[in-house]
């Protein structure tokens, strides 16, 4: 039987409408670098987005669900494209701008961009790639930037600004399907070509009320994020669609994302909550040591991407920035976890541990853990597998072409659909997950799991150590052995035997998982998104390009 | 083009098997009347629904989307029924013990409810009904009561207890379509029949997510909420499923809801939040006058049903009690507005204006004002028009048994599927509606609306007035005009000409909008939920049974 409540779909177009209405005088905020960031109400984002979907259908022909690119940085523009195009019907294809050139013309090519909306500050990147963007018609240029890098492309250049002038700032959005495509973003793949996820205007929308509810990060009008997090990652975990959602306040650091200007954007704009990864946390770090600033309105700090050490989120809470740490991925569209401690812990000495987890799980997001075997692993917060989830905003697939079949290779679906993560860890009996590795990352030690982010943990909170990390490496007798990698602060002068003893100081480590392999670097390399990219370790170590000591 | 997402179902067996194990450790404690209350853990709820749907599948033959009814008051095993009925895939009909026994008894019969759970204490409303409810085959009764009253009825009896012990604690919940019909409430309606509204699994879950939204009720396992709102009455406004979602400790009346024992547990579990109709709340204050208590814990009150009173608002703020404001109905889940100020007021002298207001729509209720000609009225705070709602847990229609077509009445929905809400309000240009009247209780006056509620609140404002109402009687020059009936506190001795003049004193009301016509009465007739019941004012006015006073 069904229901008597009305057929109602889950669409971008009602977020629009609602945040541009009812919270119309809530603001995007966007840096300019200059003496006052710019300004720019909800409602007028409304106007604009209307304009701009005027001016995609009219002018630049965008019709069905034709992907639309951006090459942009977090600010008002992009936000526009974020709820024109998939209101219209279109998909926003996010671009991140730290892929490298071929990867980049790849995923154009692939989901066939036929119009590039792109910062002018990042023509410099766009301007060399566009001979190898086949599909791409139109360049709609927006913000200060050299225009006459794009001189003699053989594309239709144009200037948002002029481009939206003059055009209705209604527009009657259609009715669509909520499973349909709204936005997609590309996974930055270690190994094999980038994937594509594509998410529904249902799996942004419920999403978007996750965000807002208050066990996750639970923001309203009140408030103003920080939103470091790049549009270009995961819809930028969902806080623009969130924040139109209450009306919170948006402050946009476009592409001012070095630690001097955040930390003077934080002091001057006095931002409730930020969103970015460790590495931006570090810096803001060091910069606010060097130069103290008056941070105290950021009660909120979400930390995702990587795991946040322990020695950050205790700098963070004696500056008064909360640090709340969560987990997820580009196909979790991203909300996974949130790291809010259960009653019971709260104001004890439990708490900080609960923080350190990447969290708990929302009703939404279904979890298991599977062995190597293919086993189920109980929830008993010491045996570790694979997390696998399931939701209405997890990917069940790939994008494979728009008249293509999705792809659903096996070692990321299982065959009931849920997604393998790729991530092992433990899940306690109350729904906390602790993430231990990346699959490929574990160290397999004689028949026994070595967790390498519990060892770099460990050798980060040394204070001789900048960073660590530890990756697999052969070995005759055990399978596989950990290498530690370390980078050591200027002018410390610890050796390799003084940090295998901190290691296994107050039963930190175990004793048999203590690595015997050490090299110093000078940094650690990282992926386009700030993580450690331990396939360049891994593939130094092979190439014999390391200088490695065995104790 | 369909997004790669999975295609997950918004289920009420999701809400379920998360808080019962996430949130296991959360408890809902009912109240005994006893020295101690009764406590059951999220997780013994979750063992025990399955083994209720167990019981109801093997046992009593529920079969497919059969309708299953409770006759409860609020407490744990209500809750159980909650989870079990739905999750299995049939439909919890939930029966308003309030209502007149020849309007109980067509709804049974309207709905084909073949199972009755019965609370004991409700044996002897249950008991002389029982011979017209003609489809009851079953009745399951649990908690403490007589059971020798259903000695010789013509349905079979069974303890609640005995039925589920023994019973697998696991039940293999259906993937069911969330479109699919799982929980029923009719409406008290004033005139005609009660009409049915059928929630379903979808409109269920995006409340409940809308309700822990923190500029909703935004609870978390922190709180404690004391449900008074009954489980009959529109799913006790969602909370029981809203708190399995995020495991919020639910504290349960049963029957004890006279002011005394409330007041009583508020200071012995100290809830940090609670929900009820505004009568219930005068009744506390009362109690709490009288025998004062430490209810310092209680954060935030929600108060809904009817509008709340100035005085009433005050009277809390000053105990420390922050009741914030909502509206809704039976075909609204009921969840449609909730009076938090916009982030420029808090703190101002604003602020108290919009905490009177009904509130603020959410992004997923779509609202619009209509006029007495089917013109739409502008969101100006001024202009006043019938409140007409859209959104996927709003009702497009009434219940007319299992396979016949819906109702769709013209005067409850519009062409284009809102539901027209019968209140009649102003939008501000911010989106904060404010209700004046029901659209039949307003009073049109030479081509103008007089709002009764207006009068009412002025009139209640007045030191001396315990209750007033407000009813449109016939007026050869006007048409309509308003009729004041008072209810005067003990010992005083104010006249009607001394309430005109408090009236129209400061501009209260304008001068054409002041009654003429006064009568006092003993007490304001009410509903069954505890609303002024206006039609028995006009109808003893009409066959002359009321005093007036003509100034």
């Amino acid at each position: 039987m069904l229901s008597t409540v009305q057929d109602v779909p889950l669409l971008i177009s009602r977020i629009l409408a609602h945040g541009s209405t009812i919270h119309g005088t809530s603001q995007v905020t966007t840096w300019t670098g200059e003496a006052e960031p710019h300004r720019r109400s909800f409602a007028e984002v409304g106007d604009r987005s209307a304009q701009l979907a005027h001016a995609l259908r009219e002018d630049l022909g965008v019709v069905g669900d034709e992907r639309v690119a951006t090459l942009m940085w977090n600010n008002a523009e992009h936000v526009e494209a974020y709820f024109a195009i998939p209101s219209m019907g279109a998909i926003l294809h996010t671009l991140n701008l730290r892929l490298p050139a071929e990867q980049l013309a790849w995923i154009v090519n692939h989901a066939a961009d036929r119009v590039v909306i792109a910062n002018g500050s990042l023509l410099p990147l766009l301007a060399p790639l566009l001979p190898h963007l086949k599909p791409v018609e139109h360049v709609v240029v927006a913000g200060p930037g050299d225009r006459s890098l794009l001189a003699g492309a053989s594309v239709q250049v144009h200037e948002y600004e002029d481009l939206i002038a003059g055009k209705p700032t209604t527009y009657d959005w259609p009715e669509l399907d909520e499973r349909q495509a709204a936005a997609m973003c590309y996974t930055s793949g270690t190994t094999g070509d980038p994937k594509g996820v594509v998410y529904s205007h249902r799996s942004i929308y419920l999403h978007s009320m996750q965000v807002n509810m208050t066990q996750s990060m639970g923001l309203t009008d009140q408030d103003t994020s920080l939103v470091v997090v790049p549009q270009f990652h995961v819809n930028a975990w969902g806080l623009p669609h969130a924040t139109f959602m209450t009306g919170v306040n948006m402050l946009m650091p476009d592409r001012f994302l070095q630690p001097a200007p955040l930390a003077e954007m934080i002091e001057r704009e006095k931002p409730t909550h930020a969103a970015a990864v460790p590495t931006i946390w570090q810096g803001l770090l060091a910069e606010l040591n060097a130069n103290p600033r008056d941070v105290s309105t950021l009660g909120q700090v979400t930390i995702g991407g990587s795991a946040c050490p322990p020695s950050l989120m205790k700098a963070f809470d004696d500056l008064g920035m909360r640090v709340c740490h969560a987990w997820g991925m580009t196909e979790t569209s991203p909300l996974g976890t949130v790291a809010r401690p259960p009653a019971h812990a709260v104001g004890t000495e439990e708490e900080f541990g609960y923080r350190l987890t990447q969290g708990r799980f929302p009703a939404s997001v279904e979890a298991r853990l599977t062995g190597p075997g293919g086993e189920r692993i109980p929830w008993d917060g010491e045996s570790a597998g694979e997390l696998e989830v399931r939701g209405p905003w997890i990917a069940g697939a790939y994008y494979n072409g728009p008249d293509a079949e999705p792809l659903r290779p096996d070692d990321k679906f299982s065959e009931d659909g849920w997604l393998k993560t790729g991530d092992v860890g433990v899940i306690s009996p109350d729904g906390f997950l602790t993430l231990t590795d990346r699959a490929k990352d574990v160290i397999k030690s004689g028949g026994e799991w070595i967790s390498s982010v519990d060892l770099e943990n460990a050798l980060m909170s040394h204070p001789d150590v900048a960073e660590a990390a530890v990756v697999a490496v052969p070995d005759e007798k055990w399978g596989e052995r950990p290498l530690a990698t370390v980078v050591l602060k200027e002018g410390a002068s610890t050796d390799f035997e003084a940090l295998r003893s901190f290691l296994a100081d107050e039963g930190k480590i175990a004793k048999w998982q203590l690595p015997e392999r050490w090299t110093v670097i000078e940094a650690v390399p990282k992926t386009s998104v700030g993580k450690f990219d331990k396939k360049v370790l891994r593939r130094q170590y092979a190439e014999g390009g390391l200088d490695v000591t065995k104790l």
